[in-house]
């Protein structure tokens, strides 16, 4: 998506061949008419697939699946994470590795927003190891839902979680694909 | 605001005499059209104030703040909670009590997305101690930007965040106000 992209070359930084900054529009200061065509774009591209619910995980996906939901005129649920302690019989729960904060978080949806017959885009800031992609698909196959695909706004190509989860046979339309990144030249686009 | 009222009424549970569960459509599950009428309410409330920035605080914050700045056309900026021991020097922080999960968190906000000048409108789903609110004011303070006022979509009016905060001078515009509630009866709006 040229509009995704273009911002990213202005408004990126790049600090290593494996970090991009982006939270001056994407997950702390949030450009929200951006985030719009997004949702417009993925609209697009999953057009007749018969969405009804879009699935996020907090705290950047909400923004972006919230607005990407008044595109789809269909509800969002975002998965909460938690310490495992708590977990009540009446939801669905996962482990998602972070590699952000280090460790492992426990990931829940209530049983009573996820049922058998949704058919479910996931949508999510980043793709790069797909942690948390895996996490949100398994509660999704816990549910006896059906995934429609991964609408992801940006994917670093270089790092194994889209080819894998392709591959598992997950349709996932990343809006930016990066194929590689250097904080002197840049962000190199697939 | 009747359609928030009336939705509280309808699915809202009330587990307690303190405790109102609503995550099928404000905080776990969103139902984003809802949001868009809470934000043209608080944009009608908050008509002719110059915001130019709304505020939230991560997680249930986010979702209503985006679809409120598609209403306001204007960027959100949402808090983030972390542990003070990666404090960076370009960013605001201040410290927030968490009556859910007990403890307190580090709240913080980059300097580059917080500015003097802004015209901040704070927007949460709860107000009940106001202790995410206390933090926030103090966040745009540290900035030097101005409060215009805070829009909430549900304040607990028998607790007492929202008189304090009130009586600090701060506009607070709550779209519901409960007086009381009870398992047995339901809720009382003020």
């Amino acid at each position: 998506m040229k509009l995704l992209e273009e911002r990213i070359r202005a408004d990126g930084q790049v600090k290593s061949a494996e970090i991009l900054k982006v939270d001056s529009f994407l997950n702390h200061q949030m450009d929200v008419k951006l985030f719009r065509a997004m949702g417009e774009e993925w609209k697009r591209l999953f057009d007749g697939c018969g969405v009804n619910k879009l699935l996020t995980i907090e705290a950047s996906g909400i923004g972006i699946a919230a607005v990407a939901g008044l595109v789809f005129d269909c509800p969002v649920v975002f998965a909460k994470k938690g310490k495992s302690r708590n977990l009540a019989d009446d939801v669905y729960s996962t482990e998602v590795m972070s590699f952000t904060h280090g460790g492992m978080n426990t990931v829940l949806v209530s049983k009573d927003h996820l049922r058998a017959g949704d058919r479910v885009l996931i949508i999510d800031d980043f793709l790069a190891n797909g942690a948390a992609l895996d996490g949100l698909l398994d509660l999704v196959q816990q549910a006896g839902a059906t995934v429609v695909g991964a609408g992801i706004a940006i994917e670093k190509a270089f790092q194994p979680g889209g080819a894998r989860i392709r591959a598992r046979g997950c349709r996932v339309e990343s809006l930016a694909r990066i194929a590689s990144m250097d904080p002197e030249t840049g962000v190199v686009f697939c």
